[in-house]
């Protein structure tokens, strides 16, 4: 059977989630990451795909085995906390994957804010970690308020710019309420992802205004045009390119790892060195601040009137994470589509490791 | 002479910035003021017309003179740090003014980050802060890096919504960036401030796309028809929403004060009741994650590389900051006029308290 041919027509699923859970960590088992590894890059990717995030989905699997099996990140590393000092410490990934990092790196932030009040961890020598939301998110189940955040290889201009400057830069927080799902925000600091735009160019629509930019950094909506990310904004872009800039110094200045410009491109062609990534993790315990009845009934009461707060004609307003935390019930339910070219590498990866594919949900 | 009348038409100025910090004071101490009070009132009012942020500069010194003496504002208030544990305190500012507790507040964080590496302080019992940056920048200025936010009375719709809901809800993020200024973001939620409405509707002019809505959500260009402001992001604006949002958990939930939809109008009628404004200001010391000549290494290169990326056609690129920095060089060598109504006010705050207009630089 030759690699990716046969199998290139055809989506899977949809698929249980808890068996593509099985089929993802056999498949980094097998490309060599040990136990830590292969549970954190699992975890991280299938918060992706079950919150309906797909670019930082599944779909990432083939290329963690890449990175993994060929120099770029280390499947077995030995991390470190270099530097612990109060409330703060710094944790040295040995160039691990960076979701093994950064949920490492969110546990100390935890248990350091669990003696006071706040924690904060500076992660050297980590990798690509995917939807930066999940971090955040481990704090919020263990009930603090997460914040994660890292820079990537650029891709934004700057406001007025003609250049990829920042990576698409993500911050991610996420609250804990109570009984309900945590409230939980995960953006870019870029208007859109590189991914939406790919998705618009296979879709052949026109992207949204204001998101992407021409090689002279003029805005366009033709996705085939498109060479570089606008900043969040529009007019206002500064604000954008101001908030990336404050995850750029929190992720690779405080972290002594490598700004944006200087990271080689996530697609390879090198996939044998590291990348250099730094990222940040903050936790904060909301009862060390105020008593919990009035944390909870804070936020019991924004997200109530928020939820019913008049929308425009036609529409409906949201709490960040209430599409995802919907996404995810349906999901859990009915299972998950692969899109044909994860569908193709899945069936190679099975070929190559000896596993069973995902079966339907 | 009939208050305001004889002077509403006419502009003082350019005036010296040092006189006009002198007004400013003596009015503040004659209205009632604490000597606390004044330095940090004063002091925040110059930092805002001293970087040519004229909405959050002296044209609010009419404002907190009404809230001083009315009863809004405590003029001789007892701050106290009502618990400290770890990195982490809560500060009760008694109602003072919002630049004496946030400058304090962020004294004491400064004081948190020296023992722990890191430190937050949630400010309780405060009121109207002006400039977020002038807080972050206190930071900057002791060389650790600064982050102050706020939340405000109800301005913003939500992404999709038709009513205010949110208030203006400012980041600002203050890092210091070795013998050159400071790094200095301070930027409104919102994709614009209600003040800039106000200008555009004074100019005639149109406003900037995807900024404000009239009363059913719809954006509108017309300031006439502006009725609320829009989320920063146009089509994005769920993520100039969420931003909004976090300001709102970090400033009014942590601190267990109103939430924006909660708190009385900033212009009255009632000038007599305390608002309960929260706030929330914290504090890093680089050293304690990375050395001093990495992190300086690190945020020079990035301005540098940052000042020299590719412009558009015709435009140039600035790091957060620089307009501001550049401004404020211009204004102390050439002092700075005043509007109009601010002209008007202090004609009459002079002759209400006997003192000295400020004279012309």
């Amino acid at each position: 059977m030759t690699k990716g041919e046969e199998t290139s027509n055809e989506a899977l699923g949809p698929v249980s989630l808890s068996d593509l859970e099985r089929f993802c960590r056999e498949v980094l088992a097998a490309a060599g990451a040990d136990d830590a590894t292969v549970d954190a890059a699992a975890r991280a990717m299938m918060h992706g795909t079950r919150l309906g995030v797909d670019s930082h989905g599944v779909r990432l699997l083939d290329h963690y085995v890449t990175a993994l099996t060929h120099g770029r990140v280390n499947p077995r590393p030995h991390l470190e906390l270099t530097h612990e000092s109060g409330a703060i410490a710094t944790l040295d990934a040995d160039n691990g994957h960076g979701a093994r990092a950064a949920y490492y790196g969110m546990e100390q932030a935890i248990r350091l804010a669990g003696q006071s009040g706040i924690g904060a961890v500076a992660i050297r020598n980590s990798s690509h970690f995917g939807p930066a939301g999940a971090y955040a998110l481990a704090a919020a189940e263990a009930g603090l308020i997460g914040v994660a955040t890292c820079n990537s290889d650029s891709f934004m201009r700057l406001h007025d710019g003609a250049a990829p400057f920042h990576g698409t830069n993500p911050i991610a927080c996420a609250v804990p309420s109570g009984d309900n799902q945590p409230w939980l925000l995960d953006m870019a600091t870029s208007a859109i992802t590189y991914n939406r735009v790919q998705l618009y160019k296979s879709l052949g629509q026109e992207l949204p205004e204001h998101t992407a930019s021409d090689a002279e950094g003029q805005d366009t909506r033709d996705p085939e045009a498109a060479s570089m990310l606008a900043p969040l904004g529009g007019s206002q872009g500064f604000k954008g390119a101001g908030l990336a800039g404050l995850v750029e110094i929190f992720s690779a200045v405080l972290t002594g790892m490598r700004l944006s410009f200087d990271i080689a491109p996530m697609g390879g062609p090198d996939f044998s060195t590291p990348r250099g990534l730094g990222a940040f993790v903050l936790a904060l315990k909301p009862d060390a601040f105020v008593d919990t009845a009035t944390f909870e009934g804070g936020m019991a009461r924004y997200l109530e009137v928020l939820r019913s707060s008049a929308p425009r004609s036609g529409a409906s307003v949201m709490a960040p994470g209430d599409r995802e935390w919907a996404e995810a019930e349906r999901r859990i339910r009915e299972g998950v589509p692969l899109d044909p070219a994860t569908s193709s590498a899945f069936a190679r990866l099975a070929e190559t490791y000896g596993v069973a594919l995902p079966r339907d949900a």
